[in-house]
């Protein structure tokens, strides 16, 4: 059997490729530099695999991940990926004696706002400068010895420029965490070891009439009597004017109680028009050694 | 009685600052720099009144708005404006006749998103670069009339830095609408001519326990029965870990039937924390003449 594709959210040493190398060790790992690049790689067939973010647990939902898999793919979710977001702030091994007198920090935007409080207390005068990825503005970094500037990022960025880590855990919030969906035009869902219990369900549906609290209403009691736990809701715009959403609700149940099947066709009957994206298990990562 | 200050965020000619003058014709209009800046001029006293984005019907909510209106602020919202999001393609006057030549274009990310369909078929190999706003992209080819670039920006900032529309209405969807919030300490809405039929309430929640499909089921139940109905059910994150959130409803209901007040002590009942922001009404502005 020949290696199997998997395309990332690069660049390489993103946190999406941390995600991604725990789940899939010995296969070809593809990065590319958008969200509808990694999905249209999968959905044409020139990668087998593909590993986004869809959720973060300070900013919230990815917007790109779950429009695009609403409104122009079609594929599956087969594993989720649950994996601790921690930042370092690293500069060149040359600025090492300088540190603290840093005089421009650069990183994604996510990630200066992850670390507002310690960037506003402990660098407080210092400009920040915002770049497309954690893993560019360490490249960058590595790329400017003679500037005395520095980069938040994750050990695997300081590790592939060759930075050193002068602060470990400078972000504000320890239990951050990203969500990441392993994508597949196979139906069939990841099982190995290290999943969780439970089997994770994710559909997409829009209500069937105007009637905002009544229908919704009716959705959810489709859940609640049968005791299906979500364990998230949220809406989002179907860009066919303000008002109108469609909702991504994931269903928690136990292997061995699969009431999915009578709640989906229940569903149909009150007139929802619902997408499955999957049923899949749960991968968590440890936090690493640093 | 002095003039009312009224913070909008910036800078000059922005989408807020063109919602802010219809509402606003003899107030003292203040442009800050970011969401959370307009907010806290409130809160300090420093202004009367904000005007910040809170929804556009494409991206869908303004998470930086919502989120620090729950976390940080303590503000209430005194009326919402609705206006189109009208993008016209344009450049220095210099270079009118070579305008197809276009080197490359600016744009705020949201307002190149919201072209996309036009970008690619009429200019695919032309770069795009990021602004800060649309209009700080419509400043900067201004002041580079030796480049043959463009921005992408509202018919304001056309007028406000001497560009010349060469391409009107060039966003791809033409239903695109966004909502504004006008916030201030003072609890009470406006109420001036123009306004639509129905109130507007706006109430962020938190669910009394963990089994989300039965909580959130009892919550609606409350809106149900009344007839209240929901213009909007989102959920954000609580920022305490992923799958926790609270959410934001809006409830529309005619001024004749005030049904809130006993919706809201069911809603504490039920071990819910609430949090209203306000009752209020509805401004719609014109699509602008050209």
């Amino acid at each position: 059997m020949s290696t199997q594709q998997v395309a990332f959210l690069g660049p390489e040493a993103s946190f999406t490729h941390l995600a991604t190398q725990v789940l899939f060790q010995h296969e070809k790992l593809v990065p590319l530099r958008t969200i509808p690049e990694c999905i249209e790689a999968v959905t044409s067939g020139k990668v087998d695999i593909a590993v986004v973010p869809i959720e973060n647990a300070l900013e919230g939902t990815v917007p790109l991940t779950i429009d695009y898999l609403y409104h122009e793919a079609n594929v599956s979710v087969i594993a989720e990926i649950l994996a601790p977001i921690q930042q370092h702030l690293m500069v060149h091994p040359s600025n090492v004696k300088r540190w603290e007198d840093i005089q421009t920090i650069y990183s994604h935007p996510h990630a200066l706002a992850q670390c507002h409080k310690y960037l506003s207390y402990r660098f407080g005068k210092v400009p920040l400068e915002q770049s497309t990825s954690t893993s560019a503005a360490a490249k960058y970094v590595s790329e400017n010895e003679q500037n005395c500037i520095a980069a938040i990022g994750n050990t695997s960025a300081a590790t592939e420029y060759g930075l050193q880590i002068m602060e470990h855990n400078i972000h504000d919030f320890h239990f951050n965490h990203t969500r990441f969906f392993v994508l597949s035009k196979m139906k069939k869902s990841i099982w190995q070891a290290g999943h969780t219990k439970q089997v994770k369900t994710t559909i997409m549906l829009t209500l069937p009439k105007d009637d905002r609290s009544g229908s919704l209403h009716q959705v959810l009691s489709v859940f609640a009597w049968r005791k299906l736990n979500l364990s998230k809701i949220e809406s989002r715009p179907l860009k066919t004017g303000l008002g109108q959403y469609f909702f991504i609700m994931d269903v928690l149940e136990d292997d061995q109680v699969p009431m999915m099947r009578g709640a989906m066709e229940e569903l149909a009957a009150l007139g929802c028009e619902v997408k499955s994206l999957g049923s899949y298990y749960t991968y968590e990562t440890k936090e690493s050694a640093d």
